[in-house]
């Protein structure tokens, strides 16, 4: 019961000093929160209270089902962004349709997480390798910031690959408003001079760290309220894009549009925002709950996100999920308990009820620059550099995750970093390293002949294949030994050391089978060493070990001292080794 | 220009001897290769004489490319199918449209093996494991059994699937033809009699082993000659399907339909064909070269499969490969070069064009029993207790790819083998076997403390990954390390053992340093021992043996002699070891 529900676990313990900090943080979350879930709405082509809605129902339910303590989920940008490139080919901007699609894709979304955490598959989010993710993240940033940056002019753009945005805003340049950019171009300057340097500016000026955190955090919304007083003031609604008309009051619950074409359409797209938005989830809560040594349950929270998501979709919203920068707030900010999260929805209902009217003459210039500074942040072409100093496969991931999502969209680009990363591993596991080995003089140990200065014994050829046995790499296995064996004609053993191997499937055990054939037909005896355990209890229940021509030996330097006891007695002791090579 | 011409290879060295046996073994394989190449076009919805066009190019062709000495190629069983399964929904069977199709089939099969030998791509056929290819192949034979019973009796069925076999076969079979049951049933059971029995009862009378193995491959032509004679003598031809006419003289050059639709249509079941028909070919190919201790390239195999499938194509033929049947019987004739493949083609080139008028009257049903014959050889079901003994994931793949071949057709069935296979690698290495490990008395050998009796020092955790560290398993290892820190309180060092690391990919590379700064706020120190090669190199290039707590030891023994030389020293000397163990 207690694992379905952690707030039976947390909320038993639950006391008056805690209820202050998740209280504070909530407020600091909820003035955050607000021009976000308008912002993140108007990004996915929605509605402004879409946003709203999805920042009511999903944190209420995720106080009841989340394990992390500090997470913040809600709208967030990339959802955001994949939910407008799913939705947009299926229904026109602003129609009925387009909202139920969201909605649906929410509803689809929640399904697939609630099932994939009562399977206990959490381990899928595992496949999506870091380089991947940090690559889609940095160019879906692009992309967002690409959308918006016309929308500090007044223009609307819509596209879902940089190409086709590049295209959109040369074409609509033209009708570019003076008086938008007027209030657009400051406030970016504005939000970007906040986050660079208002935090500091104001310790400088005698202010604790946490309230000129506070402040810093709370700089939207001065931007939001600065910029509605003067549209208001000015009477500028009818000459730049503003929010308009929000409906008041609280959502009402509906069900998604049962339709099963539309689903069928929606389901890719829902699988992917699940698993994008899982995967943030849970790098953001293991990075927190690892600071405070608690821990997560990762399936638990597939659970919790997929009750958040239902939760959303049946309250009007759309795909919601564990925010980064927003979880850092809440962390920062002193919450201890997710109980924070249903204060701040609190929060956000008490806004979508009295807030709304307020927000009529809010310039949408205003909301985009705030998206812009926010997601900018999530760019990290630094992440390139390091990578590739570290290994180019990984930096081909990254970099082919980038430029496929930023050419071809979300989608594409996430599906391609996966199948590519996968790929490669298959192919670098498929031409795996492959080392003759020696003893070590004065040890039993026993080192590649190409980089350490080790000993070997005639007739023999003691071989390290540095991957586990299996189909890729069944073929290049006999390559390796066939070659080897054409090298050396007097050969008379060949040990197969198995320190590297954790597995021996059946392609590659009938390549042993034909390998200990072909030797026997020369003359030369095929043994084992270093065999571990679970792989010598799969072989034991094969023909094989009746089969092999020579023996298994524990350790190499067994099969030493069985093939070639004088050189590897002598070798052990490094003098005499030292001494018998010299003689040679 | 050797390399692309293995012909300038062998051909330098061509003696009379050679050419001997080349022509008996292209004797015996033209007289199998006849009632074949009639029925595999008849198995692909083809008109009988593309059969014959699809064995004479092709052979001639691959003469020149290959780099198999006994490799037969031509239309084989398999490859028929999957032809009829994509082409079945393009147009309608005996339309032009449906001829144009199988003849772009081939060609484009030819241009993407060409493609994949040019890149040097051989290694993907390797991501075909040996249960996923024997499974399908058992699919395929009983596919197409299936799909040939019904012709014994008159019946043509046609189905991509065995649920659309069965319905098919139940609503045609009040239709059945008595007369050609009985001729059908009568051949089958003869052909089965030949293939088991005849070769022995040969040989009990006194011919040799060659001769009797030549007189029981030539069964299918007595079969044909004795039907069609029935058919023509008795005036069969109206009441039992009869190949009919064929039209006389070689293939007239011609070039496949240049329709992008088409093309488009057909690019994933060419693919498919291509790779299965590789990985059939490379197979056969390399059994046959290792029994004579030859090599061959599978590289430049894909090259000549390649230009085989376009010289079909543009003969007007349909997509060819390596069979598996029609090569060991080539071999066992004693073909000693690709001559022998030559010589076929000439033989193949004669029948087209004097024996087809003869063929007039040959029931199909005599084609459905030489199918049936030859395709269920092709069926093991031992495989499946053989593999299930061995590995419950390649047993599970091969099972799969059986049942989603049967029940969804040839593709779907590759494809999800191919799928599944790769899932469950990663899937199993998301979850390595790690090991805590101790001294082996006596030795400096380490081994599992719950599979060995061992030695293990206080304050010191020494555990063993047996698996690359990378994307998949990368949070695994931060969880087994975290878990293993709870269980002991006391703990000092952590030494990580990477004899079983082949790589350590940039997912992992962050896990560790995340692991290295939480052990450090713990005051426990990580230290890591023997690294291979390759897998330092890399780390070296990184921060993190900077940032490391702790150091990095060559061997095992070496972390121990530094941490806890004491218990080590001692444990080396097996005696003392144990005295020391008692005393304790």
């Amino acid at each position: 019961m207690q694992r379905y529900f952690p707030i039976l676990d947390w909320g038993r313990t639950y006391r008056r000093a805690t209820l202050g900090n998740d209280l504070l943080a909530a407020l600091i979350v909820t003035i955050m929160l607000i021009p976000q879930s308008l912002a993140y709405a108007l990004l996915a082509g929605l509605p402004a209270q879409v946003g709203l809605y999805a920042s009511i129902a999903p944190l209420l339910l995720y106080t009841v089902f989340g394990t992390a303590r500090a997470l913040a989920v809600g709208p967030v940008a990339v959802a955001s962004l994949m939910t407008a490139a799913a939705v947009a080919p299926l229904a026109a901007e602003g129609s009925a349709a387009y909202l139920g699609a969201a909605v649906a894709l929410a509803f689809l979304s929640g399904l697939l997480l609630l099932a994939m955490g009562l399977l206990r598959l959490g381990f899928m989010a595992n496949f999506i390798s870091h380089p991947v993710i940090s690559g889609f993240i940095t160019a879906s940033g692009l992309l967002i910031a690409a959308g918006q940056i016309p929308q500090l002019a007044g223009l609307s753009v819509r596209g879902e690959t940089l190409p086709d945005l590049v295209i959109a805003i040369t074409e609509k340049l033209p009708q570019a408003s003076l008086i938008t950019l007027l209030i657009g171009l400051p406030v970016l300057a504005f939000l970007f001079w906040t986050r660079s340097r208002l935090k500091g500016t104001l310790m400088r000026l005698g202010q604790s760290a946490k309230l000129a955190g506070v402040m810093t955090r709370a700089a939207p919304v001065v931007a939001v309220a600065a910029t509605t007083l003067a549209s208001w003031g000015f009477g500028l609604s009818g000459r730049v894009p503003v929010v308009g008309e929000i409906p008041g009051g609280l959502p009402v619950p509906v069900l998604p549009p049962f339709d099963l074409a539309l689903w069928k359409q929606i389901l890719v797209p829902a699988a992917l925002i699940s698993l994008v938005g899982y995967v943030e989830t849970i790098s953001v809560a293991q990075t927190l709950a690892a600071k405070r040594r608690q821990r997560i349950d990762p399936d638990q929270e597939l659970v919790a996100l997929g009750v958040a998501n239902i939760g959303s979709a049946v309250s009007g919203g759309f795909p919601v999920t564990g925010g980064f920068a927003r979880s850092v707030v809440n962390f920062d900010a002193g919450a201890e308990t997710p109980a924070a999260g249903a204060f701040t929805a609190i929060g956000m209902a008490l806004a979508t009820l009295f807030l709304t009217p307020l927000l009529f003459h809010l310039p949408k210039a205003t909301l985009a620059a705030t998206i812009i500074v926010a997601v900018l942040s999530l760019v990290d072409f630094g992440a390139l550099r390091r990578t590739l100093a570290y290994s180019r496969s990984d930096f081909a991931a990254m970099l082919a995750t980038i430029l496929v999502t930023l050419v071809a969209g979300v989608e594409a680009g996430i599906s391609a970093g996966v199948a590519l990363s996968i790929g490669l591993h298959l192919w670098r596991s498929s031409r795996p390293h492959v080392a003759v080995v020696g003893q070590v003089p004065g040890t039993e140990h026993f080192r590649n002949v190409a980089r350490h200065n080790v000993v070997t014994a005639p007739g023999i050829l003691s071989i390290r294949i540095d991957e586990s046995l299996y189909f890729p790499n069944a073929r290049f296995l006999e390559d390796r030994l066939l070659e080897a064996l054409a090298e050396q004609p007097g050969l008379r053993h060949v040990v197969l050391i198995c320190a590297a191997v954790n597995v021996i499937d059946s392609s590659a055990l009938e390549t042993l089978e034909d390998m200990n054939a072909r030797l026997k037909d020369g003359g030369v005896s095929l043994h084992l060493s270093e065999v571990k355990g679970p792989v010598m209890d799969k072989l034991a229940r094969s023909p094989f070990l009746h089969e092999l021509t020579g023996q298994v030996f524990l350790t190499q330097y067994d099969a030493m001292i069985a093939l070639a006891p004088e050189v590897t007695q002598t070798c052990h002791d490094a003098a005499r080794c030292e001494t018998a090579r010299a003689a040679r």
